[in-house]
């Protein structure tokens, strides 16, 4: 069995955004040398996401509304008592649920196996700083 | 380390359905020989989900209709600007979010390692076409 | 390739709540062995999630408001078809579709090659009785 780790680093100069990162984690698995396998990818922050989902930018608009609606920013700590820490950044901790933290993408033949629109995203809901994904391959 | 790759395809004809594919994954299993591993089952739509649930069509209508309150259906761009390129269909990439792209199953003994109620679904959003699942098993 | 099984068992007094099951994860990959691979973490049940996130007991607090907003405990039928088969259970179904049902988690140099706040919780959505969480290791 092999195996290969990366860290990627992304600082998002927005609070909210997506980042395509689907390049970065194919020249991981070309790094691995791992033709048949599995590929996990996730972010190693708790206020950020990494989902696969179309490279479209009208619905990533509409991500950042809905998120916006099902979980708005509020620095207060009258609706989040996350907030009586000293941080405001409980919604980022909620949109991260709605997008996961992870996913796991087949590789067959050396390449990611995937569909026809499937492309891996960095999703940040605090940013403004550094934060890392992991990419851990494992296969033959 | 044994590997084993199936491609199933579904055709809904709703836009909105879920199917059990317990039997298929239970197959693909079954031709891998694997007996300690992991079984990787993903959509590979982005407006389509695999998810573990329970097997009863009320909790299915249910789901229906929680989902659709969370991300109704709206062909126009008004709501949604992802339905300016001409689709339809941005609240099926929302509802698939919620629901997930994937499942990671344990293989122990040779079979899916599952709880009492666990079974595995296909959840459409945008049917009416054949779209795909990846079933991706590693192990010994 | 190594693999290791172990199956954990929570009874949470309340309803809904969130266990840090962390060091039972950490304890099952020492078991292991495996110094490279990947740790699945799942919930047997299909109303409680495996999640990672901040061991902050009023983020976990807002956690609770805010699924409770998102699907309202209801015994009744008329919100929930699933609760006419005599469950009362529905609200759960869906919090646990939030929330997530899995994590999988990178082993590198024989440890959960975590960010620094990633802690894995149990949650529970519908608890008062025994239930049970798988941990699959495999790597080398």
């Amino acid at each position: 069995m092999k195996s290969h780790t990366e860290y990627l680093t992304f600082t998002v100069p927005a609070r909210m955004d997506f980042v395509n990162i689907t390049p970065q984690v194919e020249a991981a698995v070309r790094k691995s040398g791992v033709r048949e396998g599995l590929c996990l990818v996730n972010a190693m922050h708790i206020t950020a996401s990494v989902f696969i989902n179309d490279n479209e930018t009208g619905l990533h608009a509409d991500y950042k509304k809905w998120l916006e609606q099902l979980a708005p920013f509020d620095p207060s700590p009258q609706r989040y008592a996350h907030n009586r820490t000293g941080e405001d950044n409980a919604d980022a901790h909620m949109k991260r649920q709605v997008m996961g933290r992870e996913v796991v993408v087949a590789i067959t033949n050396g390449k990611l196996d995937f569909g026809p629109w499937e492309q891996i995203f960095y999703g940040e809901f605090d940013g403004r700083r550094p934060k890392r994904v992991l990419v851990k391959i494992i296969g033959e």
